[in-house]
């Protein structure tokens, strides 16, 4: 199915539109999580690799059915080399059977030639020694940066059904550096409101039955002035929304750059939800993730269209 | 030691200023190699890796002492998931032992807090469950995107001895989209040019004793005119100039960013030298690597200020 067509069915199955972040750190681990995992291997990445994947399984099991997808950090998991790897796969695998739409947070870019490695890397097609096609790691999205241009998204985005969230606005402070900095021209704003205005060009030609397009937008929630300027210039693309909760941003500017049928875009929070047993002490950690995740549902809900 | 000043001694030592690019793929390996791994494992990613290793360790005998640097481009291990991470880690161990400078052409970005993890993937830093601080993978330098500004770059690079190379202007044909876009105003004229304003800014706080930023910039041969004015705007920058050979620059055009004392710059390529043997038959694929690489450094020296 294609992969706007597939996150919108899963919105309208749930009734939300949070992305839980899977951002572990050993620091958000539960202390008897990290404690029953600190002697498994002799290697210590394989002991956080095993953590991870633990912590977050139960995640899954908390949050399946009450959000739109899950967004797993590659960071987070690279941080401890090939043993994260395999701590992601597992994780994604996990999703997957689930039946949760997944959002590889990579924000890769490289040459063509490169660049087509991170669409097998997500989706399959790297060719083994016999030259026979291998799967991905069974990701539907995948998060892009724009700086090389088209280049470094059509072959990622090339096989039926895959999906890229395009960087355009971020939800960092410094992202002023370079996607705040004028345009010459009337025309384009900004270097962000170019992206916006390139994405919705590379996005016209890969629209889902729902009318959204495959290749989105990552537009933060620290900035909803940007979000309701760029969704000006980007009506039929998804929005990735980070910077929701812990980053500072709040339900109203996360919800700035939805459409006005209320459709359109994710809300991606990871801390405030993966996180949220620390509120609470040590006990019923998964459950302490669902209840959060309630209230941010209730609180999108609130604020949506 | 600071990563601009071990570069340049290998420069001096070994008079070449190539960077030999290890971006293996099945189809650029000598079939032998491949029939010898075809069914090392179970599973064919196994194979696949076992081969990089066993390929670009023989390369890495036959570059030694001859190039300035290797650049495993991460997205070309990435494709075989954790299976392509441990050979990635295994070629990166190779080159240390052999006292190579290596690059990790990774290329990536991401806000502040997410960022660091990358410092910790490359340089070392990542805690344990017991918040004990892990090696990273062990390279000297990593390329960066430029896209979120200052955060995704000042965290990686907070260890002593640790090198970044910031995307300027890259060398394929769509870097137009995004850093060929004017600028507002007389100061900045392209994207990519406000980019190298930030690069010199953001390195002249970590240069090194022979005058070098540990913040580099990588800017493409096939651009030499964008070289040259790139250059005047970062003096003190060392320059990691793809695009020579394969895609389409000669040695004029990689030469272009060089300082007039020239020094500044490393030139990479990859497929001209590790799958040099394709043009002479499967035997003696390794030194036919040595060959070639002695004959771009022949070409890049009379092309050199």
């Amino acid at each position: 199915m294609h992969p706007s067509d597939r996150l919108q069915s899963v919105i309208d199955a749930t009734g939300s539109i949070a992305c839980v972040g899977l951002d572990p750190r050993p620091a958000l681990l539960p202390p008897e999580l990290r404690a029953r995992h600190r002697h498994d291997h002799r290697d210590p990445r394989d002991n956080v690799a095993a953590a991870f994947v633990e912590f977050n399984v139960a995640i899954l099991d908390a949050v399946a059915g009450r959000c739109a997808a899950v967004k797993p950090q590659a960071a987070c998991y690279e941080a401890y080399g090939s043993a994260g790897w395999r701590a992601l796969e597992a994780t994604v695998a996990a999703a997957a059977e689930r039946d949760i739409p997944v959002v590889l947070d990579a924000k890769r870019a490289d040459i063509g030639s490169t660049t087509e490695h991170y669409g097998h890397m997500v989706f399959g097609g790297a060719p083994d020694l016999d030259h026979q096609p291998l799967p991905g790691i069974g990701a539907d999205w995948i998060t892009l940066n724009p700086y090389l241009g088209i280049d470094g998204i059509d072959l990622v985005v090339d096989p039926a059904a895959a999906g890229a969230f395009v960087l355009v606005k971020t939800s960092n402070p410094s992202s002023a550096d370079l996607q705040d900095v004028a345009l010459a021209g009337d025309a384009k704003a900004t270097v962000a409101e170019a992206v916006a205005d390139l994405v919705a060009e590379w996005g016209a030609k890969r629209m889902g039955e729902r009318g959204l397009s495959d290749i989105g937008a990552v537009v933060g929630a620290t900035y909803p002035d940007h979000a309701r300027a760029l969704r000006e210039r980007m009506p039929d693309t998804m929005f990735l929304v980070p910077g929701y909760g812990h980053q500072g941003g709040g339900a109203a500017g996360a919800c700035a750059g939805l459409r006005t049928d209320g459709r359109g875009a994710i809300v991606s929070s990871s801390r405030g939800i993966i996180a949220a047993w620390q509120d609470d002490g040590d006990e019923n950690w998964a459950a302490a993730a669902g209840t959060a995740l309630d209230a941010m549902n209730a609180d999108l809900a609130a604020h949506r269209p």
